[in-house]
């Protein structure tokens, strides 16, 4: 038996079935630092796809922040505690909108738990919109949202899925008539959620709709479902799990960068570049409506580790200038990614060091989905770590940490025409 | 503006209205190790309250053991990694009754939010039994099963919160007829949900009933509710987040000392010594059938450092021999907490380091529980650091880190006859 099967039948005796791996032969990493992960075997990879660790894999000061704290004190905030205030001010200065309040918690799907809730304390209803093909966490509640992992004992009646926008097929013939066939959608659905009784209480989205297969959107696309949203009086929550933290380039947040107010924001996977926390903001008004209706409270979320771990990760990203380096990185990588000559490529897209490339069938918007799982295969073997999304699967998914150097997208680029020139279509 | 107005006030602004402290004059905690809390003023309290920091506050073996892998690797189970399957085997291995396989998840919350879907799993049906004193967790989900906090926009149909049983106040005459009437009660529930079409998915109750006051139950007492709920054919979960990890003494597990076998297990707090990390356990059968049902992937569960974290509180609870110190020192410090002269003790029980008084009004068994929260604030200005629970508020919680030895029970009492011996009743 080789090391992998026996790791592979270890998982499946104690962990249970269907317990999700990446790739036909799951790879076994022991070790990582910067955008370099190391298998067991000694072999290096190129990590193309782990946002979680943000500002790099191992980053010495987040591990020096953790270590430290959790020598010195990891209580609970039931005592008072200077970290979560002075980690507060310096993230709510991030924030425009009046979103000037942080409730912190330990992974994105409380995170959205909570923000929903935000939305029913606030209107005093139940009903809830999301596009039908995102993903946005896996408690009970969350889990309703998701088409992917569609939730145990089926979609409860106040959930209502709307078509996701697109950029190869959009909803409607231009990218402004997209705009209103997706609002149209959205006030659709509002009618339906209030003619049945539920109402509408909160409209969650990631606003680089990364699940969706990240479809260039220009600046403004979502005024008019703001709009309608705002007239109907519901709470709109911008999930920045993945667009966060300065991951497009452009803006530290994604819902700045599409150009709209939220009132209550989200966050999670790379605000503690691994260690588990996530949080959410929101407008005074609203954090005061949640927290009048339910008295919350979290064990784990802003514990002064959690706080150290979150901080040294802002401080990171700031003091390095990674966001600079995601804007000049992803430019340089989709310019070279644009060179490549492939028949099947039908869209290079994306912002910052959130990028990808869309394989359709040649001369068709037919998505290759088995063409890319095949090539995200041949990457791996080839020392290149990403992976696939969006429609029928047919976008290749390139979201590095954040150090990320052009150098790393040249071997990126280049291992990708390698792959190409050999892959069957 | 003193130090704590000004924290306090700060709190407020950025974290909002609501968020609970500790105590009328909320403490500002700097520094911890072992079973001692210091304030920012220096001044040192007798932690007999937290049982996160399980094995003591920043204990070295678990600091050295998270800083140790934050410095090498903090990926996600997508990858293969030998930490959490070496961790699986060890920590299935101090179960029975088939609970062979784990799920890692961040918070207790999460862990009863999977484990109530186990039991629409596997049943098919949907309807949920726990207590009327209870409290699981604080997902949208896992919050229907609290009337501490009751949920945003009311209870939905498909729960039914059934009285708690009680020492003092016993829902029948004797024991045996309270675990009768107990059953009685789950029983009439099961029917009602059975009747209103949700059908019954699953009981959940913590085995040492710590939120309802932990009321002195003897083995045997579940017996003819865990008949009906096999019955029933739906599933029974014990949630071990607060009894877990050896913390009653006799036992590592609540469901061991009162004898009986649940289907899934949870586990939370104490787990990572206050590393983020919580675990349902389960039954492969149990698993298998959630794991079939709803494609499940936590980011952050299990990641090498979350792991790294539980095992080496693992090892230190079984390499210090915590599990007989809280059967040696609790023992001791109840028998000493029997020896003191109070008109209004009513009560000293518990198990290993989880043990308390309750007092009453003299000579009735109604709650006195003004009094006891001006005895918790009168044990704060002493330098000793517990909380209050049970029926009334009436019950004196004390709950300290583990390594807690007779010198500090000593300490505990001696600090409690003197606030006793001034405490106007």
């Amino acid at each position: 038996m080789t090391r992998r099967t026996d790791l592979l039948s270890r998982r499946r005796r104690l962990l249970g079935p269907n317990v999700p791996t990446f790739y036909d032969e799951p790879v076994e990493i022991v070790r990582g630092e910067g955008v370099w992960l190391w298998d067991a075997e000694g072999r290096r990879y190129l990590d193309c796809y782990n946002n979680v660790p943000h500002v790099g894999h191992c980053h010495p000061r987040v591990v020096e922040a953790i270590a430290r704290q959790a020598g010195v004190l990891n209580t609970h905030t039931r005592y008072l505690h200077e970290g979560i205030l002075e980690y507060a001010e310096r993230l709510t200065a991030k924030f425009g909108h009046g979103l000037s309040t942080l409730m912190m918690v330990c992974t994105g799907s409380e995170a959205n738990d909570v923000a929903l809730r935000m939305g029913q304390a606030v209107t005093g209803k139940t009903g809830f919109i999301a596009t039908d093909a995102t993903y946005h966490g896996n408690t009970a509640l969350v889990s309703q949202l998701s088409t992917r992992r569609p939730p145990i004992g089926g979609y409860a009646p106040n959930i209502r899925l709307v078509p996701a926008p697109d950029g190869l097929r959009p909803l409607d013939g231009s990218m402004e008539a997209q705009a209103q066939a997706f609002a149209a959608h959205v006030a659709h659905a509002i009618r339906e959620l209030e003619e049945t009784g539920h109402g509408f209480a909160a409209l969650i989205l990631c606003p680089f709709f990364a699940n969706e297969g990240f479809p260039g959107l220009p600046q403004g696309f979502l005024d008019p479902t703001v709009a309608i949203v705002r007239e109907a009086g519901g709470v709109l929550i911008a999930d920045e799990v993945q667009p966060g933290f300065g991951r497009l380039g452009s803006h530290w947040w994604g819902h700045e960068r599409l150009g709209f107010a939220p009132d209550v924001v989200t966050i999670g996977k790379p605000m503690a570049n691994g260690h588990p926390a996530a949080a959410v903001l929101a407008r005074p008004d609203v954090m005061e409506a949640f927290r009048g209706a339910f008295g919350y409270f979290n064990t784990f979320g802003g514990n002064p580790v959690s706080v150290a771990a979150a901080m040294a990760t802002l401080e990171v990203i700031e003091d390095e200038g990674l966001v600079e380096n995601a804007r000049d990185v992803g430019d340089y990588a989709m310019a070279r990614l644009r060179g490549l000559d492939h028949p099947m490529i039908a869209d290079v897209r994306g912002a910052g060091l959130f990028f990808g490339v869309e394989f359709t069938e040649p001369g068709t918007t037919t998505p290759a989905g088995d063409f890319v799982l095949r090539l995200v295969e041949e990457m791996r073997r080839r020392g290149v770590l990403l992976n696939k999304i969006g429609p029928g699967g047919g976008t290749l998914k390139i979201r590095p940490p954040m150090p990320f150097s052009r150098e790393n997208a040249d071997l990126l680029v280049e291992t990708l025409a390698d792959a190409l020139a050999v892959l069957p279509a």
